[in-house]
């Protein structure tokens, strides 16, 4: 059987072997949701970036932006980290270069590392990302953004969530797994309730943005798996 | 209500402040197990240090030494890393010092960042570990030393333990908490077989090692607290 595992923080990234594998980026609030919804409303593609300076850069080349940094929208960019924001514009055929404090972030980490694949999840594609990896992945690291190091409650939910229906096709191969696992179980009837206390469940709560909350923890709304091709994310339907 | 904090991994330890709290090392296969069980049994002091040369500086002013390196004995040590080595030993009143692959490089590092106060837990001593947090601890920050930069699932299972006990004392303050205490829940009815595929449990087992599993895991043992005084744990009744 193929292999998985999970790194809760990308600060431990390091410690794993990405060459060969399809690493899942997870950053449930917000950043990993905001790709998938983007994609879904017209996007054509999604540069992740790790600074600011370098998502200012792409306004000059046309691309619509996006960045956030410690939940909040940074002025300047067309977007912050919002993925309710990609709703109600017209999108298509536009090109999206985003950054935020932790997903972009561990996108660029793992394509720095040599990843073999680099995919996006979130609970919005959640079917068509385990379709995907049912079908086509390699080896797979579920790859948590968390929050500035630390992890967090709300990807690793996700990336147990993904464990547990992934239980035929692949081997649990890390202990975080075992972690990832227990924290989905527990949490599985009520997620909402479950993750109410989490940082940044709170964080976000106190910013008035529990809509955004609502939509990030709602299965299976997009058919679609972002991809890493070159610098840039595209739907693979 | 005083914090508590789980850090999962010594990787992860910048990213929180240790200055004015109770860092508690967590290393239960096998170096924290060890630590307690040589104090319950005569040993003095246990001076932990992170390399193999300073633990054998430490043979010519008459130590006793222990060096484990990937879970094996180093030659030319008088102990490995098996708490059952303690056990039939004339023990009193000598000193010990130790150095493992995980466990005291959490210890020394803990140190190194200027923890207000470092004890040590193991499920050997839970006990008394519980009612010394209760009593007497700052706010509480639970630092599992993992397996070589990763997290594991025995110290996280441990930690999980120990909040679940603190819940009416202590404000859950970290999403690790979270993680910790669902893999505690699912396990704890029968934590010897939830640990069954664990990565450290199935490395030891296939050393021959199951005897100290059985013994780590047992709670309840010794009724001491080791907390590090200068360079040495000593046992606090």
């Amino acid at each position: 059987m193929k292999k998985i595992e999970v790194c809760l923080s990308p600060e431990l990234l390091r410690h794993y072997e990405v060459a060969h594998k399809t690493v899942v980026v997870i950053d449930i609030l917000r950043a990993t949701s905001c790709i998938v919804t983007a994609l879904a409303h017209g996007i054509e593609k999604v540069v992740p970036v790790a600074e600011i300076e370098e998502c200012r850069a792409y306004q000059a080349q046309g691309y619509l932006t996006a960045a956030e940094r410690n939940g909040d929208h940074v002025e300047g960019f067309d977007f912050g980290n919002s993925p309710l924001a990609y709703l109600d514009t017209d999108l298509k055929g536009r090109k999206l270069a985003m950054t935020t404090s932790n997903g972009t972030l561990a996108l660029t980490m793992a394509k720095k590392m040599g990843a073999g694949q680099i995919v996006v999840g979130a609970f919005l594609n959640r079917s068509a990302l385990l379709q995907y990896l049912r079908d086509h992945a390699r080896e797979v690291l579920l790859l948590c953004a968390g929050w500035k190091g630390r992890v967090n409650l709300e990807d690793s939910v996700f990336a147990g969530n993904v464990l547990d229906e992934l239980l035929d096709k692949f081997q649990f191969s890390d202990d975080a797994c075992g972690l990832a696992r227990s924290a989905y179980y527990l949490g599985k009837k009520n997620p909402t309730r479950f993750l109410a206390d989490s940082s940044h469940f709170q964080r976000l709560k106190e910013r008035g943005a529990m809509a955004d909350i609502d939509f990030c923890l709602t299965p299976d709304q997009y058919d679609l798996v972002p991809v890493l091709q070159g610098e840039a994310l595209v739907r693979l339907d």
